[in-house]
């Protein structure tokens, strides 16, 4: 579906100066870069800088091997906080669940037409339900019930299996369980999560109920990287529809699923692209 | 622009109970009133019943004068609480503004090509800035002039003027001061406000810049009528709009503009159309 | 997920008339039904009437073999065109499809899921692709290649087919054919496309492209009833998304299958729930 | 509201070779430009590259009398088509109306707040419906009766009249009258028109009533550059608002008006920014 030509893409952080983007764009330039994209973003008030390169690894001047070095020192020159991806590498994904089906089955069938370039070696739960959805796509299902004695214990243990399968990062299809700080630290900011609110409104738990109860003309549902204080990390992505009187709790749940997919599948999509950046809690979207 | 033709309006809320619909079908069925419109909802958990009737006054069995009387048994039978409008009268509607002028330019517009069918008497506001505002349109201005110390001073000398003027409702137009509970209380459900954000998210002072710095990617306004727990109100209508790292709060404001203008007009037009009901804190919006 | 509680459907479409409404609601009130959900609608410019009734089966005064008989001489004496469904009723739908994966994967997990009350007895298409989605769900897939030459005698075997497996209602999940007037007829309004445009803007082949080439700044997608004039049989939901000089073709076809997905499953579950009613090539959407 | 600070702003097009980023922002490096804002977009398919760079004039090691004189060789060397602006000059506009007076009013109270950064020195009408909007705001208001013998003539006055008040754009704010190719020709993409449907969906006269007929789910706006072909102009802003069978022209023309202005004053606000480029019939906005 995407072209089949690999890239590189470099994404870079850092504090805005004069003379970046000459020195960057020159760098590629007399390496020959064919480029196939190029955003940058400058914050003025954290006088921050944010740039993505994208440029084809056929007929680049250095062999992708040797980029990052090459690059080095222009990144050690301006501070950067970079990290080169390539194109036609695709990331281990994890996927976790608990009960709902609609996040995970949009997930794979994405993965399956290609527009989501990930392998998913495994889906984690702490509940059975799902485990026939997780079968028909042939992918190994591990069940990890959780109780607030055992939450530590288990995480452990799925932090081990996530390691052991090579996995970069974990998607939370609606899973229904708040991870601990350890699980967090082993991912920073590569765990994705969708949260079936507007955050910041209705954080936390039964946010329909509560939305329904507040009255609410517009519900919506947000995909964000996940970090120690709940429903606060960076946001990648949200979504709104429409609701009136006449919808019940039960139709903003309905109503709240095609968002929640969709909003979560756009999230895991910017991520695996490479489109997003982090900084002070906020993102950089190069959607 | 509208139909030229006098209606009625009757507005209901009641306990639910079998047989409502049916009597009241059959009361206007009688009278040969000819139906322009009907809408009705019951909400299942607080058994509450609501019904939105509109016919023309033309033709009608019954004089634009008795209906009240010869519908009074039917409501007191199902312990109604209801009202009767008249689509030919319309109401005196005091607007409050501060500083920004895009709304109240947005409300006295509307007003001026018949789609809002409403009075403008007066403007009221606690600086002088929009004076040429309303100047421009002919509408006499009360600058009051608001500390802490004669808040409640000033306040009563507003309702005073708004009562002398025969004020029904309120239209807090970017109106930068909280009402203080006598006012409040002089209007209620009748005082309608713009709040610079998808509430519940950002409540009070700096919503823009609390997005902002939260990183959402949409961000929203919202219209609702006035109660003591301010931004608590029943919400009449929302309305919302795509942001990004791009847009800087600046950006969030301009962009903002778009959805205070229309969202407050919208909740004014369901409100003057008496489209309107309020129950248990929220609305029901025959829209 | 929804109530098990079973409930009748009455879907009604006559001509405006006083008393409709007043003699049907009498209907159920003397037989004591407990009605779950109304709704209605008058077109003046045509002068029709609509309305769709839900009531509880338990408690209701007549068995459910006999509504229909019961409510038959007030259906004449209106000269209503009216269907009586239950919803416990799960109707047999097949779906066509040909090489795009997300809406049937979609629709399929809606089902699974219970939000969609309906049985998919076969999945027909035109191509062997998704053959592997219809085993993932153990759904038998029927093949029919379609060329000029073999269309008529293909379709009908296709509708015997159907008609063997008490095939209701027909979804074309991105089905890539137009369907001859045979098959049409066969299914009138129980037929349901999803357009991959915001139609009546570029209709036929290709709309993406054409949608780029134009230069819109917002795309969409249709789920519409299928008529013998393609692309233009009755509306039942539209869906859209920004677009801007940065998306290309690519990047519209991406984000235009969120939308066809939640479209397309949208208009099927409001046709499952006998929330639609066709009258003069557009619909009334009970939604 | 904006930076009071004066800012250079480069549009540049042209076709796309290695290098441009690279010496373009070498330009503004060695003669110290503090850059506000840069963005930038390749259009594969055309190979066209597309270049919007903003400056503080301030501090820049050229005066702003030579900027273009010392750009010059850079744009030839790279065949630019390019234009250099100062945000601190404000254009003149003028405005056509013909009876609707919402866009007006919008325009005008953004000219008030400081959100559109230019001057109003005429209003043109073919209608004197509107003469007390703009003697609201004391603007001088000209009247041009059209019919099929005159316009030709009548147009010519317009334009020489434009050009006397050294108008650099005309905005259409719901001008009834088809413009012939004289005054398109004399303001080649600097008219800016709003169609009241979703381009290309029913263009033409009266797009509401055929949007009803066809029974759309979602009505639109979409403001362009008049060209031509009438509603064929590059488009440079849309938006949309949900309609259902409820809603009757009336009601879809009242909605519609929300679009309307905001969309129309969007498009005014990207090309008085200096955020638009055209190319092939199509625009790059750099919003």
């Amino acid at each position: 579906m995407e072209s089949s030509r690999p890239t590189a893409i470099l994404l870079i952080a850092c504090p805005d100066r004069p003379g970046i983007v000459s020195e960057v764009s020159h760098f590629l330039y007399e390496n020959s870069g064919n480029i196939v994209d190029v955003d940058q973003h400058v914050d003025p008030g954290e006088n921050q800088f944010f740039m993505r390169l994208e440029w084809e690894v056929a007929g680049f001047g250095i062999s992708r091997e040797d980029i990052a070095q090459a690059f080095a020192p222009l990144a050690e020159k301006f501070e950067m906080d970079w990290k080169l991806h390539f194109s036609d590498v695709k990331p281990k994904v994890a996927i976790f669940v608990t009960r709902d089906n609609h996040c995970i089955y949009d997930l794979l069938s994405r993965q399956e037409s290609g527009e989501l370039p990930m392998e998913v070696p495994l889906i984690i739960s702490n509940r059975e339900d799902l485990k026939p959805a997780a079968d028909r796509f042939g992918i190994p299902f591990h069940l990890f019930p959780i109780t607030k004695e055992t939450k530590q214990a288990q995480e452990k243990k799925e932090i081990d299996l996530l390691n052991d399968h090579g996995v970069e990062t974990v998607v939370l299809a609606r899973y229904m369980q708040i991870l601990s700080s350890q699980m967090v630290d082993a991912f920073p900011n590569r765990i994705i999560n969708i949260h079936h609110s507007f955050l910041p409104a209705f954080p936390g738990a039964k946010p329909y109920h509560s939305a329904w109860k507040r009255g609410v003309k517009i519900i919506g549902a947000t995909s964000h990287y996940v970090t120690e204080d709940l429903d606060e990390g960076p946001i990648i992505a949200q979504g709104v529809t429409q609701v009136s009187h006449r919808d019940s709790v039960k139709d903003f749940i309905r109503k709240g699923r095609d968002l929640e997919q969709t909003v979560l599948s756009r999230g895991v999509w910017l991520h695996l692209k490479r489109r997003t950046l982090v900084h002070a809690n906020r993102t950089v979207v190069f959607g």
